[in-house]
């Protein structure tokens, strides 16, 4: 369920033809990669860019992945994406996305996703205090 | 150039983390999955859809691509694809496109793609005289 | 820990151009495709083929998938996964992999997804009886 | 038709099913992706490594693509990639490949590459002499 106490970011598209696969259907990884989408279009929504973050020489990495497919979407199909800040630490974020029928609400796929903030060397790091004005509701 | 003579659909939407590569830029395959979206979009924007399409068991399959790289797209720009037919024949049809920069125009990417009509057998066959009505300007 | 009671896939590729990202490492998603191919290897080298299992009416389709990122793959560099079925029920089959550095076996990523089994109309059904040969240690 | 006077670089592997479309077959930016990691691995068999280079400041950027598509691969096809070096200048390079069958050869891809060469500051500059190890037959 989306949380009722913080910002979530929407954004809708339609199911590109490449994200299908022989089964018809949505490849299991493209909801992945809607979900790091999710999280750019958060990031923008909330008056910042992780475009900027990584100039500052900021990064955040993948460190554990947990995902539901509840059913699939399928070509053409406008989607929208929904996403939150789960949770945060000095150096860690979770991520969570809702991934439904744009038109109809019909929930296809829900994840979360753990952060881990690195600096230009590759280093586990502390985030810096001014991602608070995004990553706070 | 784009022509004056005939529709032209527009689409716009940001880069995606994942179509970055090790250069730091887009990578050169992206190009042709929005150039894919594109024609997605035309259809759509002409009152069609391709997923209709394939339902009555005709498909588009690609035959011949020439693509032209000028300005390398970075994640997080907004770009703008806009799509047009350039020529058909009774079982071939040539879409053409061109990317830019949804804000400045500059041009980032050009393209055509030739593609056969097939059956549901995979065979070459006339494209259906319903098409007229979104193909046509 | 790969288990030691059942058969293991092992299957070795380098890291594609394209599977990286502008963070100069492998994107998150590439890895959710190699385990998918390690799936695949693993039942070529059990005798089977998901491709004539596909034929036969059955499809594999992802529920849940749970990743954990070790340490980032590289552009080029020699990669291997290992495959195992993790556990299975009447309708669900749960695979797992390790994929680590092929020369110095450092790991990487590890993930299981859990897969449920469904005829030609998208119907939850029985796993077929055939499939214990190259399901079962 | 492959050529005789140089030296054609070879590379095997399994079509993955990500790789695959809801055309069944194998989507056509997937081939850019193969002959990609062809160009990779052309320069691994002549004792180079694209992933130096790039350390060394230099980079090769798509500038020019053109692609026939003569038959579908499919998904678990074994199939061969061979790519050669067809042309270079002071500044450009172009490389050919053929995709075919790895146990019929029956042809399904053939496209050639225009790079430009960068160096770290994303501007066109001369090949470094010591390419011609690997550039040359």
């Amino acid at each position: 369920m989306t949380p009722i106490d913080r910002y979530i970011s929407e954004s809708s598209f339609h199911v590109r033809y490449a994200e299908t696969d022989k089964m018809g259907i949505v490849h299991h990884a493209a909801y992945i990669i809607w979900f790091e989408e999710g999280r750019s279009e958060f990031i923008r929504q909330r008056g910042g860019s992780y475009a900027d973050i990584e100039k500052t020489g900021y990064f955040l990495a993948a460190n554990e992945l947990n995902a539901r497919y509840i059913k699939a979407a399928v070509y053409d199909q406008l989607i929208r994406v929904r996403c939150w800040v789960d949770s945060y630490k000095s150096r860690v974020m979770v991520f969570a996305c809702e991934i439904d029928d744009a038109s109809t609400g019909e929930l296809l796929f829900m994840a979360t996703i753990k952060l881990i903030c690195l600096n230009a060397e590759g280093q586990v790091t502390r985030i810096p205090k001014e991602w608070a004005k995004w990553m706070e509701a």
